[in-house]
Order: C-alpha cells, then structure tokens, then sequence
C-alpha cells in the first residue's frame, strides 16, 4: 500500500511508500499520524499549508459487513482542530483497490479554475470541471457517472464546500452511485474546495483487491464475526428501523434535542419515530425501502430510501440525527418535510447537524417560528444563493449564534452538538467535552450504558472507554454498528488483522489503536493552542436546566480535565 | 475611593472598600486584578457571569494634561480574553469626583427592557430607557442632557451596542457634551448591551475632587510634567496636524494599510495627510477647528472639529486610525467621505479600526468596490437596519472574514488590526501578536523608535518596554501623548503618585506597573484558553509580501514566545 501524494498547485502526483509509523496505522489513527508529522497545526485551515487526506481503514477492502468505511481529514475550518470525518459507500473500497494507503492532497492552485481529479492504475490526471461548479452533489454525481461510468467511487462536494461553508463535508457514493455517504463533520467540504476540487473519481478497475497473507485464517475470523454480528439484537432492530429506531429511546429518556435543545422531550416524537418511519414506508411502497446497505456486503443495512405518496424518491437514508436535528430540534415533526430539509442539505453538501442546529439558533434569533418547515427550507435555499443570511446559516450555529447574539448555540469546539442532549446523557456529554474533534455522537456514545446517565460522578469512565472503542473502529474502517459483533467477539479484531497483515497484533487492538489515535490527535490540538479550557460544553447547559428532568451538565471540570491522564 | 458595586438583575447597588490588592491600582491595571479576582475566565462573554467594569486612572481627578482618562473592560466579546479599553472625555473625571475607584456592572436582567443607571451622590437609580433603544449616540445624549442638564458626564451604546455587535464600543461625552470619546476596543458595547443598559449618567454636582497628600509637591511634579510636554516638538504637530500627523509617516514607510492591507503605500495620501486635513480645515472655517481638547485641562488638543464646505459639522474629531482604516484601506481619498463613514460609525457606537477593516474584508469578498465610498456608507446602512449582512459586518473583520470565506483578514486574536502594516514596523507587529488585549496599535507602537523597522531580530525588546509603558500609562489613566512630557521626566510620574497618595512609589513605577498589568492579564488569558498560539499575526501576512518594500512579518515565533518570560 503506498501514499499517493498529489499537488494542486502543480497537479503533480508522488507515488511513495509510507514511512514506518504510518504503516501500522489506517483510517482516523492514520490522518492524526500525518497530520502531526506534516500539518502545522496553527495553519489557516483554507490556505495552501492545511492538507486534505483521505485514509481508509485497516480492515478495508474485504467486503467485510459494515468495515469499508473512508476517513477523511485535515485541520478543520470549523473547529481549528484535528478532524476525521468518515463515510461509507465505496470511496474507502476502492481507493483500497488502487492500493492507496493515503491520499494527500497539497497546496492550493494560484487561480480559481474548478477541477477534477481521475485515479486509476495509470495515475491521475486533473480535469477542468468549471462546468460542474454550483452543482448539487446530485447533478454533479448523475453527470460524472455518465462520464466516468457506473462503476466509480466519486468524493465530490457541492455548492457548500465550494463556498468555503464551514459546515460543509464530502459527500461519497453509496454501492447504488447515490452521492449520500457524507463525511458530514467539521467542514472538510470546504477545505477541499478550497483546493478547488469539485469531485475526486476513482476507477479501480484495474486494481485489485488487497493481499490477505491467511485467507483461511481471516475466513474464519470473519464467519465468527458475522455470526455474533447476525446474533445481536440490535442489528435485528437497525435493520428494522434504521437509526431512527433512536428517536423512542431518547425520547423517553429526555433527552432528545427540542426547539434548540430547550427541552429533552418532543410532544410528536412518535410522529418522528423509526417505528412511525418503517410503517410509512412499508404503506408507501413503491421505492420506499425500509433497508438498505450504504456499503457492499453490510449485513446490518441500516439506511433506507425515504419515497413520497407520490412514489418518487424524496431522500436516501432519513437517519436518526436529522430527524432530531432537522425535526423536534424545529419543532418539525412530519417525515416530508425533515425528508425534503435532509435532501437539500445533501445536495448542498452540507453536515445536517451542523445545519439543523444552525437553524435551532436562528429559529431563537427571530429568524423562522419553529414548525415552520417552509421557511426552514427557504433558508436553505438561502445557502444555495449564497446571500448573506445563508452564508452565516452554512457556517453553523457557532457563527448563526455569534452574528445574531444568540447565547444558545449548541456546540464544543465549535462544532455542534449532535441529537443526545447531554444534560440528561453525560456520558455523551463527557466525549461532546472532551474529544479532539469536537461535540460529535460517533466519537463515543454512552447512551446504551446501563447506568444512571444522570450521575455526574460515573461518565468518564464510560466515555474514555466508548472514545478508545470509536476512534478504534474509526482507524479499522469499521462502522459503529460493526461493533454490535466485534463486542461480542473481540478477539476476531485481532484475528482479522493478523491473517490480513501476516504480523502479530496485541489482544486489545482495538482500544490500543483508539488509545493512539486519541493520543495523537490531542497532541495535534495542543499545538493548534487548544486546553482543558476547550474542553468544556456552554456556559449555558450547565446553567439552564433541561425539561423534563431539568438537569444540567454539572460533571465537574477536574474530572473532565483528568480523562485522558493515562495516555 | 470606593468600589460601586451594581447588580444588574436586582438592580441594587453595594458600596465596599476595595480589597488591599486592588488599591494600589487604578485604570487597566485594577481591571485586570478585579476580572482575575472576580469573572470566570472560561464564562460566557455576553452572558451572566461577565462583568463591565469601569475604573478612573490612578492620575484620575485633577485635570492634569491627558491624564484624566476612564478604562472600562471585561471579558471581550470579540477576543473572548482580558478587554481594557480607554477614553478621554469626562467619564472618568466625574467617576472620580464621586469617589468611584471602579464601578462593577453584574449579573444580568431577566427580561429585554432598556435600562439607564443615574450616579450620584446620592448613589444610582435605574431608569426605563426603552424609548432611547434605536436611537444613535447623538440623538441619545442630546435627550439625556436635556433630561439630566449639561453637566452630567454619560457613558452609553449606540444600535451596535444594543444589537450585541463584537465592534461595539462605549460612548464617552468629551468635554463639551459630545459622544465622541469611544472606549472603542474589543466589544464592550455589546458587554454594556447584554446588561440591557443603554447610558450611565454620571451627575457628580455633589461630588468632589479627590484629595491630594501633599498639595505643593504635586503642584511641582505638575510644572515639570508641563513644562516637559510642552516643549516636546511632537506635543506642537499634534496639536497642528492631531493624529493624522501620522498618515505621511507611515505611507513614507510603507506601512500604510491599503486595499486590505495589499499595499502599504497608498497613492493619494497627500489627500488623508494631517496637513492636507489641517489647510481644509482652516479654509473653511466655521464649526472647523484643527484642535481641540477631549478632556478639560488638556494641552495637547490633538482632536479636531470637522467641518462641512457648507458649514455645519461632518464629525469631531477625525482621527488617523480611522482615516487610515476607512481612507486608504478602502482606497478612499476623500476626507469628506471618510468623515461621514466616522459619523455612521460613531452614531452606531462602533469601532471604526474594526468596521474599516470588516469593510477592507468585504470588498476582497466582492460585496463592494474598493473605492466606493457611498456602497460603503449603505453598508454601514446595512449594520444600523440590522440586517444579516450588516450584522456579519458588525462583528468585525474575522467574521466577514468567515462567512464569506477571504483569508486576508487582517486580526490577532479576533481583534482587527490598526493602521500600522506589521510587515514593515515589525514592532509593532510583535506588539499586534503578543498583547493580551489582541492586536492594538494602543498597546505598544513602536514606529517612532530610532531603529531599523525591517530587522527581525530587534523588536522584542522594543514591543516589550512598549507594552510595558502603555500599560502603565493605561493604568496612570493617561494618553499615549502625555508620554511626550512623561518620557523626558520620568520621575514626576512617581512624584505626582506620591504626592496625590501620600505613600512611597518606585522610580520605575510606570514600567512597574505595566509588567504587573500586563501579567494580570496574561495569566486571565492562560485561564480562557490563551496559548502561545494565539500569539501570533495571521499566516498569510508571514506569506505575502508588502509591496513596496515586499517584506513579510518574519519574527520568529520562538522569540514571540519569550518576550514575556521575565515576568
């Protein structure tokens, strides 16, 4: 596997072998790797000395159910951090397949021509792609599959990225060439157009599929994973309702995000349910799915294909965070409508958390009543048009907040706080504080833990250990979901990887690699100037008690500053 | 003298004895004291927890030449650090006369009416003011002096205050009653706002003048300082030329901010010159007057009365900063047209350093012509409406900087830049890096030093006994010019101190004093999340070279890093 370095400024491309410490490292693990060893932290994250970097995970390339995943990365525009986001689909796959380790792209052009790039076994080559730009990811993927044919990978941004949003991410193909696989967190949609790349495609054609040094060793691995992951009662329940199958639990649990996080519990939340969901869509027929893989060989299949009363495609998947960022978060609670939002935010390419949560603080502002979906979708036609108002509302509720002097925003590190009000879930509200990447649900996820969420004095533990076990998985390519087998089977982590890289990996591989990843990327943050005084939710969630509960976030300072003492 | 205490919510006032660590300070010293001792520093800037403090220099209170200035400070909006800024006019003066060492606004109200607070001797009153909200600084202080007689002094916002805009400054009355004396630095207007007070009028009929130890030594200190200020050649073109004395200055240099600091020469600065500004003045005569005093007793009369071809006053004063911020950085030659943009910006109660350059940012941005004076005045339009772009605007350079994604925006520390380029008077580009206050040419400017202003290797020491000397006169409550007198007789400053106090001071007090001020605030910095990081001019200005002399800012970080590290 080798680094494909390539150029924007000089459209050159460096084919080289990875140095030692990348090599045991892929995925998120992999980006904070070189993003230390390469990226001056205190680089403008716009300017010619950030890098972008796509990684995928260790264990991609196999078709193994849910571990295709792609990591990409930079130093965000949004939190002035580290930043990995990833995505499903089929970009982590075949960049594998091209036997590309990292991509990295560098520098910035000297003019502001669009292009595209092509990746093959022959190299790359730029393209000019003036013609695509202001093309929603939509349009933009119909027309490159055209071009390119069915069978490419494509990472491609839409009018968000190229307006610099800071909200704005990557969008990926799925198996099914639907650009809806977004690597959704912390503005790396932005940093690519600021390297004025429309669309990255890759043709693995002629590639191949990556060695595997114990083909019956990993056979085996994979079957005991595969069975666990089928065994598991979640997976039943994912493949059922998607993630939405979310929105009854933190319903009942109070936290649920409602009218910018000013309650923990949405009167309609049924109507917003993954069981009201999966009935609609069974009702509907038609194209309507109540499953579906983002990903070749997903035995979970959690996504779905949201078709209207009128048989035709609204959007592809309708995911838990949308309907509570773009839902109770509104006061919205019809599926259309959160559906329609959630297409419009994907055809801009933009993060649907940062966006929802951009409009809870606009909706505090003045800006639309809650409930109000035809204005919610008026401003985000706003942010098509680049006006001033869409502008601000594209750049997240941390600008939203600071140019309409709202006190309200929810977010840490800049980033918004995704659909678990931490107030009433700590735990989460202890990885939302204290990740490197900012308030993101993916870097560690209590919500499951059978504990006392509302005890302050229990979550840190909780949360280092789901913050090890997510930027593990993120560093495999594994999904989250993935875990629901990899839980119940440890050792087949380690058995994958072994047979896969014919070399020794230690039992806890996967918290090691979390452990090292999270390591590293403090160390990026550190430089970046960020400290514990990062490290903190607003001021005004541990002020303002949350309804029904009306608890705050009161985990105290101290233990969130001593987290990660050990490593 | 005593610390009034007022709570904005129950609308209660405290009178305590200062504590001992408070007294022997005054002005940003004591500012920076009481927000270590008393405001959190991680708190929100605009929420409960902040704090708008005022405090009277330690030379406050006997009409001493340019010594009778207010510094008024809290955690900034705008820097989210440690805020002092001053103003001459009478708020100081009448603060003092009532015996006020610092008057500390808390807390804030739980509902949306507009408040003003009377002082007095016999101590404060709220008033409703809701029928002031709107209005401009002008039309504000005309009523209230018609309502509390021409006396009184008033501290107050303008629509920037109100709206929470993180350029918004605090009005000061000068001493014939106009608001023209802005603590302009680092959003304290939008603090002052988020109390929900629109003015503080300060009636100190009943006051007195504070109490001097030793009243002939005083008399004596003061007749040297006089005598020293008087006869320092600059004290003579400042009271000819004012401020602007500085534009042919740093255009011969090349340091002059032009087109978004894309040049530092700009090609009709003989029409922005001190000495063009000064022969229009006096040709036309009428209200114009080419000196003029803020504060009583002020023999340098570096302020000046603008006056309109038809004889009715444009504004007063016009001042080099923003004539180099709204004039050559817009590439606008007219100083009619740069005085009525002062007009806009001082009735709105905003800093003209920090809405000149968001206008600098906005016309990279494409959203006017560099040039154009009148898009500019509808821009400032735009702020006073309200509207999504005028707020983007009103909250200075970094904002527009990120909504509308334009790297070159010219701040350290969320704070904008003034009117000295920091790539050729490098300085005062160490100073703009390493102040706690953020960029601030107030803070230490170094363009009158003897030295080569290119040479990276010999501006430490001198930002350093800068900043040092520009803290202490901040903390003396005396203008940058009274340093004309104060340089060449030094040991008046400990005179007059012991004089007024009846106690021993140091030879070196007003270095004393800085280092101890500036290290207040660089440990209140360090406790919101400062870092050496934060230390720094924005990248590209370490990129781009400076026509025409095409230097970049080229000290290095390591020594950025230590300028401090003696104290």
């Amino acid at each position: 596997m080798k680094v494909w370095r390539i150029n924007t400024r000089t459209k050159k491309l460096a084919i080289e072998s990875p140095p030692d410490n990348w090599i045991p490292l892929g995925g998120r693990g992999l980006l904070a790797r070189i993003m230390l060893d390469e990226v001056d932290p205190t680089c403008a994250p716009l300017g010619p000395n950030n890098k972008l970097i796509f990684a995928p995970g260790l264990l991609v390339g196999h078709r193994l159910s849910s571990c295709d995943r792609i990591s990409i990365g930079g130093k965000s525009p949004l939190t002035g951090g580290v930043k990995e986001a990833n995505a499903g689909g089929s970009t982590g796959l075949q960049l594998t397949y091209l036997g590309i380790k990292a991509l990295i792209l560098e520098d910035m052009p000297p003019d502001d021509e669009w292009q595209l790039i092509h990746l093959s076994s022959n190299g790359i080559r730029f393209e000019a792609a003036n013609e695509l730009a202001g093309l929603g990811v939509y349009d933009t993927a119909l027309r490159l599959l055209e071009r390119f044919g069915e069978k490419v990978a494509i990472a491609l941004i839409g009018p968000g990225g190229e307006m610099g949003l800071a909200s704005a991410g990557i969008q990926n193909l799925d198996k099914d060439g639907v650009p809806s696989r977004i690597a959704a967190r912390g503005g790396l949609g932005a940093l690519m157009g600021s390297k004025r790349i429309k669309a990255i495609v890759i043709d693995s054609a002629d590639g191949q599929k990556p060695h595997i040094a114990d083909t019956s060793a990993f056979r085996a691995a994979q079957k005991d994973f595969n069975k666990a992951l089928m065994a598991h009662p979640q997976t039943q329940s994912y493949t059922d309702f998607g993630t939405s199958a979310m929105t009854n639990l933190c319903n009942t649990l109070g936290a649920m995000p409602t009218r910018n996080f000013s309650s923990g519990q949405f009167a309609a939340a049924e109507k917003i349910s993954g069981e009201h969901l999966r009935q609609l869509l069974l009702s509907r027929g038609g194209p309507s799915e109540t499953t579906h893989a983002c990903m070749a060989g997903c035995t979970i299949r959690c996504s779905n294909v949201f078709g209207s009363e009128n048989g035709d495609v609204i959007v592809s998947p309708l995911e838990y965070e949308t309907i509570g960022l773009m839902g109770s978060n509104l006061d919205i609670d019809n599926l259309d409508d959160i559906a329609r939002l959630n297409w419009e935010v994907n055809d801009l390419g933009l993060d649907s958390i940062e966006i929802g949560a951009a409009l809870g603080v606009a909706a505090n502002a003045g800006l639309l009543s809650f409930g109000d979906a035809a204005r919610a979708l008026e401003l985000l036609r706003e942010i098509r048009a680049g006006s001033p108002l869409g502008r601000i509302l594209g750049n997240g509720p941390v600008t939203t907040g600071r140019v309409f002097n709202v006190e309200r925003v929810p977010a840490v590190k800049g980033q918004a706080i995704s659909a678990y009000d931490p107030r009433v879930i700590k735990g989460t509200g202890v990885t939302y504080a204290t990740s490197p990447q900012g308030a993101d649900h993916t870097c560690g996820l209590t919500i499951r833990a059978k504990v006392d969420h509302h005890d302050p004095t229990i979550q840190i533990d909780l949360s280092r250990n789901a913050q090890f076990s997510m930027a593990g998985y993120d560093t495999l390519g594994a999904c989250v979901f993935a875990g629901f087998g990899f839980a119940a089977t440890p050792l087949t982590i380690r058995d994958l990887l072994q047979a896969r890289y014919g070399r020794p990996f230690s039992d806890n591989i996967l918290q090691d690699l979390g452990r090292e990843t999270i390591s590293l990327e403090r160390e990026f943050n550190h430089r970046a100037g960020f400290t514990p005084a990062d490290d903190r939710l607003p001021e005004w969630m541990t002020r303002e008690p949350l309804p029904p509960h009306n608890t705050v976030f009161d985990v105290p300072d101290k233990d969130l500053d001593h987290i990660f003492d050990e490593i």
